[in-house]
């Protein structure tokens, strides 16, 4: 059974009650190692009212503070980033074969004195990686070709050479049978009428599939059509130039099932795909969707992990 | 009753299919009257081996040539232009409270020498207006402020003053109680870090629902956040920023029921939001959901136009 360090984001928030609540059905697929201390996980389970399960493992991050649902505080960010550094640690020391991250407040990290944005940010700074990030659910997985930059900067950042290697990275990773990769403009450009970037999106694809040696990419497709329901039948992964094309439709479909995947990256780490939720902190309503499927992605990601240094041998 | 023109698009395609398919329940609605000549009803009735209805009032838009399923043609394209042009005209003369269009071919039209682009471009051309673009259905609207461009033109397109017109032309066409208006950037600009269009998009806004003297345009809102189910509650009215951030959203979820409406023109007009699907031409396949929605949301738009110029006089 795969080991994972479960990070348990922010405890004024939602995560810790996630941990708690789907304990017994992820401890099928896992073995679940908690970065929270006995103390604390004491204090938000009695919030809760509910009983810690016997068999809840914790690795005892340090840290002493007094939980405020929905607070935005500097204690409560400080413990969520050491819980998620412990998580961190765990696998680089192989303790664990991958991570699942409980979500952070931005704000709350900030009031700590952490220099980091989020999660994502972190992992990028400590292993020197182009992490890629890769959103979604069993039905739909969008890969972000560019993610937290202006809209008038997307355009220019479409280079033959850059999307080519972010497309080969990511099939190294994920090994899909099949990839929509979309366009950039409406109608992905009319034949150069409404854009020209999709002729470096077409050399990129065709360089990449000749690399692998077969035909994995495709498109580049017309954005607003690639998520209708007859393309969907086809493709569940596929490869969006900018954030909100492919997380738009992804959300309006998939929104409570979404994981956020971190790609790339000598270690395995999943996460879920919403925030604390302050309004619901701590009122027995947090759903468990998303978290369930973010443990499920990251054992899948464990055994495909192993095959490939198996492979690499 | 209210009589609709209904312009059968490429007689090559799927559009004649739908017209005769549907009519027993349209005609439940409005008085339809088809931009077609008898001969060519016939052609296709026969092809499609479906029965005329007798109700079937035909305008006789003149013309006659041989019906080829699937095949772009000069002749069909010419023969769309006029069952169109026909359906202007008897809306322009007041023999027609609204049209209704069925899908042309664009490149049919080009083959045929006609010099506008499709639908909406020979409105805009006709009647010197700028016609709002509304795609979607009941459950979700979405009207564009900026359309068929290429996407690397969008930022600087985001002006307060034409935005705010747009706005304004949007509710007077359409007098929802709420509308959601779109940020441009991911997670709508992060407080200016991640671009900072989001401030006039603010102003646009502000100014609108200070003109019309109540809080009909929410906003901006977080562009992928913005279509998930508990904002969809809220809203049914949406204004995009650009093609693919509306479109791509709502084709996701609503593709078989979405229609698009021309608003702010002198005329009703509502279409199918599909094309001529030359694929299943003459097949019996093609589905009827996103005409029937055009035919009612047309219904719906004389009805207020009605109202509006009671209150104008």
């Amino acid at each position: 059974m795969k080991k994972l360090a479960i990070s348990v984001g922010d405890l004024n928030g939602i995560g810790i009650e996630i941990a708690l609540k789907a304990h017994e059905e992820i401890k099928q697929w896992c073995e679940p190692i908690y970065c929270i201390n006995e103390k604390l996980l004491d204090q938000a389970a009695k919030r809760l009212e509910i009983q810690i399960p016997e068999d809840f493992h914790c690795y005892g991050t340090k840290g002493s503070f007094s939980i405020k649902p929905a607070k935005i505080s500097a204690k409560s960010g400080k413990y969520s980033y050491k819980s998620f550094l412990d998580a961190i640690n765990l696998a680089k020391g192989k303790k664990v074969e991958g991570i699942v991250t409980l979500p952070i407040h931005k704000q709350a990290w900030a009031k700590a004195g952490v220099s980091y944005k989020g999660h994502t940010d972190l992992l990028r700074t400590i292993f020197k990686e182009n992490a890629i990030m890769m959103l979604g659910c069993e039905e739909l997985f969008v890969a972000l070709y560019t993610e937290h930059i202006p809209l008038k900067q997307v355009p220019k950042a479409i280079k033959i050479g850059k999307l080519g290697s972010f497309l080969k990275d990511f099939y190294k990773e994920v090994q899909p049978e099949k990839v929509a990769v979309l366009g950039l403009n409406p109608h992905a450009g009319d034949g150069g009428v409404l854009g020209e970037e999709e002729n470096k999106i077409i050399k990129a694809i065709q360089k990449t599939n000749k690399k692998l040696g077969c035909d994995i990419f495709d498109g580049p497709f017309i954005p607003d059509v690639a998520f209708t329901p007859s393309v969907r039948e086809k493709y569940s992964y596929y490869v969006a130039m900018y954030h909100d094309q492919g997380l738009g439709p992804l959300k309006a479909l998939y929104f409570d099932e979404s994981i956020n995947v971190s790609l790339n990256l000598p270690i395995v780490r999943t996460s879920v795909d919403h925030g604390t939720a302050f309004d619901i902190a701590y009122k027995g309503k947090a759903r468990v969707e998303s978290y369930r499927n973010a443990v499920k992605e990251a054992v899948k990601l464990c055994d495909l992990s192993l095959e490939k240094e198996h492979r690499d041998r």
